[in-house]
């Protein structure tokens, strides 16, 4: 078994038991939320995969260890530490060898999640090609992740202050496939449609699981996107969340904040601006996916073997 | 075996007999020329395999099953079918999980080659990266295949509605040999010369097979670019042709067409400002592609192991 | 064992007992200096890696052979023979199918290394993406490679003719760690600082190695950057180098040297405007590397093996 793995009992247990197990990465407590929403919904999303009849597995680096499965005490620890580092692939190695704390994106969740044998992860949006990558090339590692390693990601869209038209390029270029749930148009994040439509629409967790036991089994080695628009009733109104999302990136661009800063700069600014109701969208729909996550979770175990 | 082939007799009785197979794509059946010359192009492409000592597996997803080497019956479900799919990387596992009818492009030909184990594939052109793409990303999934699975592509260049330039910069970087026969020059599909040179020129089979088995048994992952120029007598005008996508290339911007639909939408055109002058070039130069082919496949049966 | 590999009596006496081995690549004989300059720095080179307690081995492609550790007549050979081919992953079953004579880049380089079972490679500077690419789509292989093979590059950063900052952003999206020795700053081949920050300071041998035997041992593909900065007392004035490199790319530009040829081209451009002093530099930080990648190599074998 790989050295670097911690399991918690609980996530433990359920391996042995051969359960379903649901991923959650934790870049979203300590950069995607502030204290204490950001612990307590973690916890709240913990519980909705519980309910939903599998075991949540929030991973994080700490102690030198890969911890798959969280303490209270190490939520809190993740959620109150500002040294608390985010970690994608090219990172993962430094945390663990140098004994930092460090909470994982989406790439370095499915590295982790890949693994530990965890072929479900649930998240509120992936990373993908920033608005004005044709020129700054800044694409994030998620995609080349999703190109690579064996795990299924459960979201709402791309990240919103992202470029979703060239990300879908992307991932289609790498053979990345993109399933939508419950509806053909692919979401963006905040809200319900993008105006792009994912490639297919699998509506039952059953055939959502019988696509990616498919294609694995026929050796294709990646990542699929699980879609998942926010709940009608949560979602923001698009006019506003586009306006603000365009002030927000003008005013990380006046203010020349870069690289990995742009993302929780954005997320900030944007709750700010939309009075915290962009919170509030965020963590219902990270819930929504959860539920969403769970299901899937379970029909990936009952999927017949062979 | 992988549970998802399903072998022709002919080409079942080859592979026990470790006879050469040259595989074949089916989207140029679905999507690439018309009925009914696109199932008498299919057959006549095969016989000229069969003439040139290999024996031919056409491919294409239907049942539920990947089949390689096709009936009659099922050549002509191809050949009239609106509804077959065309099929790339990410689409695979989608067509055989929702039993759908599925016409393979370059990309899942490959995929699929390389789980039949047959090293040498024979097409018309292969995707690109398409003009534009500094700022629309649009880029073939063909290249990212060719980058990854052990196939031998034999083409008589890109699709020339491509940009041929960044399209050999893209396989450059990611370490894909494009060899040229019987000239340096890299050919354009529907002319013999592109304006760019190939990496290396390699005339003969024996050579052309001494190259693919060392780069494979160096563990260099990966396919390799067979280009064959069309032969001088079928060729187009290169002024004509190159006017006339220009202006297809205009006529689909000004129509919004985009994505998967471009290429079908392209050729058409195409075809008919050529008055289907282009349709009987691009069938010349797919058979003299299965002649260069079968002696490639040859070749390879022959090549000393180890 | 690779049937392409030859190893020389002393690696093949320093792999037999276990000993650290330094990988150093051959274009910067052929292509990158002049004789006879280029040889006697090789030389020195592997003397400096022999000091430092590790055995060098140069490699290059000869007879058919991927040769590990160079005779004093191969390194003669390469630094005199103008039909040298600069191969990097495309070209290296080429060569050795063709019996050609083959100078490895930065790319094939790692390759041999990694076939050969050296995790150490030291050189000057690694390829990169170059200035304009976003229109030209020219990305040297080298990155590609970093992103695939388990190969730790000690260098002085990317070639000062390439663009540094869409480099790093093409080797994040990649997940290729970038460490720094000595500095934060991510040094720019004549000049210590280029304005960007490595991912990581690692100062040690000890905790280089540590974090590449952790990234290894998590399963990650591919290569890490150890970037070393030229010594001080080496280093070019920052505004002398700059504004020669814009005038020598505005030369390439305006005589039409494309591909393979721009980097000798610049090269020989920059030495002949500064007068010499360039290739001074370009030596000294070569021995620079030699230092630090041979005490990695100690450190590497060093590290406990789980
Ligand atoms: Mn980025
Ligand atoms: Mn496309
Ligand atoms: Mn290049």
């Amino acid at each position: 078994m790989q050295p670097f793995l911690s399991f918690s009992p609980e996530v433990a247990a359920a391996r042995a038991a051969g359960k379903p197990v649901v991923a959650l990465e934790s870049t979203i407590i300590s950069h995607g939320m502030p204290y204490p929403q950001n612990v307590q919904t973690a916890r709240e999303v913990e519980q909705i995969i519980r309910d939903g009849g599998a075991v949540p597995a929030t991973i994080a680096v700490i102690g030198g260890k890969i911890c798959v499965g969280l303490t209270d005490e190490q939520l809190e620890l993740l959620g109150q530490s500002p040294e608390a580092m985010k970690v994608s692939r090219r990172d993962l190695a430094y945390v663990l060898s140098q004994n930092k704390l460090g909470a994982t994106t989406v790439a370095a969740t499915m590295i982790c999640a890949q693994l530990a044998g965890i072929p479900v992860f649930v998240t509120g949006g992936i990373g993908g090609v920033h608005r004005g990558a044709e020129t700054s090339f800044d694409i994030s590692a998620d995609l080349q992740e999703l190109a690579q390693t064996n795990v299924a990601v459960v979201c709402a869209g791309v990240k919103s202050i992202l470029d979703i038209g060239l990300t879908l390029e992307y991932l289609e270029t790498k053979g990345v496939p993109v399933v939508s749930v419950g509806q053909p148009g692919f979401p963006a994040f905040f809200t319900r449609e993008s105006g792009f439509n994912a490639d297919f629409q699998l509506d039952t967790p059953a055939e959502q699981a019988a696509f990616i036991q498919t294609k694995w089994r026929l050796g294709l080695q990646g990542g699929v996107v699980v879609s998942n628009p926010v709940p009608a009733a949560d979602a923001m109104p698009k006019e506003e969340i586009d306006a603000i999302t365009v002030q927000a990136l003008q005013e990380a661009a006046q203010n020349g904040v870069t690289g990995k800063k742009v993302t929780p700069f954005l997320l900030a600014r944007i709750k700010t601006l939309t009075q915290g109701r962009s919170l509030a969208t965020n963590i219902a729909l990270v819930k929504n996916n959860a539920r969403v996550g769970a299901a899937l979770a379970r029909a990936m175990v009952e999927y017949p073997t062979a």
